[in-house]
């Protein structure tokens, strides 16, 4: 571990990150906005949403497929709802106004629902979910993505791994945040599977046929040609194991985040120019807000949420387990550590963020 | 197939589901109201919801678990929301008010969402969901049910198999219909296999230690007599498949269902007395109804919707594939044959329906 990793405090990673997009020409607030979601990411476990991505972010500033002072307007608005064009920028500064505007509402009105068009990828969606909770509401997040997945009995990849995040307060336990992708399993997974010369399990991606593969190498080769084939819906492949219902899930996520907001869906996303230029990416994203004393007081609710997390976690056990897990958990005990203990990058993290100080000329001392 | 299925036309079985409900003291409109959503099951395709059941609701009226004549009560009111208590009601009673009062909330004010607690069994999710169509509304249903599946890691059956149901309006193309329970096989799909024998697919079901059981009918009695094991959520066995988003989706229904109406959740739903007599369900709903011309003109949103349905639909199949699917669209062509050339019913479900006509005194004429 000690070869593969070298442990980064956040603090200095921090500011690392939003000097960075500061010298892209992102203003001060958006470069921090834009750096909290990605810290949080690492923080959090999940690496492949975290600083391992600057690179995308600097490269997109570069190409102008993601904007640094971009024009976020309402195309639409009501007490309860709006429609943002998000101008091409950063999703995460696309994606923190649109659910702050829904949280506007929701502790105004008691609901609060925003989806986001003409924005980028925004990280990982438990952030935004998880922005609600302060207020004592719930929050739910959407977006979709580029595309890796294929529709059940398909070939091409038409959707993306289009994450659901929804978190809900609870009083003295921690807060059930679900952020998951519908597919069922990230191209992370299959690129750590490569390095490994894993085979893949039954069911997780299928080759240019249409068919299951277990070579992790094709399969993430035929998704970025699209030669056909790609991740598989959660369920996977075929009906037998319910891959029609991640499908179902995966659709739903780019009606909201794609149809309703009314500019790309499917394999839309991500255009390029007719020499294979990236243009801007197009991603949209939903956002929910809902205030729970709209239905009874906050305060009893919590309790049972407390009641309910607590009769899950004291239930028996299946052979050979020790613990069963809320949503989130995970997550929250692993930030816990890595505030205290600073964050643990890949050395190709690491150097890449090196290589990006040196090439936008930002002191890389961490 | 002609000796295992009658084919029956929808239109006498109505009329004899109607009449039995009638007998049982349930005034006409409820009445009508719960068989429409058994007779639609069938038409649909989904007879593990339909007629099949009738005899659960015959006992269920009988033994007082379900009230035929309910005082259905709202427990809070906003513009936007509210909480009912369905006063034990038929799920079906319950669960159409809850719903139409989520429509009539989101027609005026342009979002509408109702939670229901202390009612029952509703049939299938879809049915409320599909009345938000009528105007032009996306529709939401959620119920939380009896406890047939375990969380990721654990022993003891704590879930439900608690559907998600969304209804989303195209133009042309019919609409999307996602209704699907958030477990990857049903409690139907195992008494199948038990029936013939077969061996369950690897990642369906546990046993009593919590391990994968590929013996349907160990499987089903542990769960009747809670001995440990049962259905895994979508995703399968611990987290290599996503086992854990299954479980995730499964308690988020729950969440929704059963402590925000603040009722029963987990396996406080369907108690018992001490001696093991049946107390009414406990079962909660939650309904969801939202404009779509709060975000944008629905016109211009269902002809996207006809494009991404046409988009998938025309798409590379895989290999010995020869369709892609959309969420409902398998139901709406059963729903046309089935209303056309009558609804097959087991012998089983047949020979049942005429042993209630007989108990409850109304002539089967099927």
């Amino acid at each position: 571990m000690s070869t593969e990793f070298r442990i980064v405090r956040q603090e200095p990673l921090t500011q690392f990150c939003q000097k960075v997009f500061e010298k892209m020409g992102v203003p001060p607030r958006d470069a921090a906005t834009t750096t909290e979601v990605l810290v949080l990411a690492d923080l959090r476990g999940i690496d492949s949403h975290g600083v391992a991505r600057l690179r995308r972010y600097y490269t997109g500033l570069k190409n102008g497929v993601m904007v640094s002072k971009p024009v976020i307007q309402t195309v639409h608005e009501t007490p309860l709802t709006a429609l943002l064009d998000g101008g091409a920028a950063l999703g995460q500064v696309a994606g923190k106004q649109g659910m702050n505007l829904a949280i506007e509402k929701a502790k105004k009105n008691g609901l609060g629902f925003v989806a986001v068009r003409n924005s980028n990828h925004y990280g990982i969606a438990g952030y935004y979910s998880l922005m609600a909770l302060k207020e004592d509401l719930i929050g739910i997040a959407l977006t979709n993505s580029d595309c890796y997945v294929v529709p059940t009995f398909g070939r091409d990849v038409l959707l993306g791994t289009n994450p659901i995040s929804v978190t809900v307060p609870a009083l003295k336990e921690r807060p059930f945040v679900l952020d998951m992708s519908t597919a069922v399993a990230t191209l992370g997974k299959l690129e750590v599977y490569n390095r490994m010369g894993k085979k893949l399990p039954h069911g997780w991606a299928t080759d240019e046929k249409g068919l299951f593969c277990d070579d992790a190498g094709r399969v993430l080769n035929n998704i970025r040609s699209k030669a056909g084939g790609g991740l598989l819906p959660l369920g996977g492949e075929g009906e037998e194991f319910g891959g029609h219902k991640g499908y179902g899930l995966d659709l739903l996520v780019d009606i909201f985040c794609g149809v309703l907001p009314g500019l790309a869906y499917l394999n839309l996303l991500y255009p390029k120019t007719p020499d294979g230029k990236p243009l801007p990416s197009l991603v949209g994203h939903f956002f929910g807000a809902m205030r729970i004393d709209a239905f009874r007081p906050a305060e009893d609710f919590k309790k049972d949420m407390d009641n309910m997390i607590r009769r899950l976690k004291s239930s028996n056990k299946a052979q050979g387990q020790d613990r069963i897990y809320v949503h989130g958990e995970k997550e929250f005990e692993l930030e816990e550590k890595y505030r205290r203990e600073g964050i643990p990058l890949y050395h190709k993290v690491y150097e890449d963020l090196k290589a990006i100080g040196e090439e936008v000329g930002v002191p890389f001392t961490l």
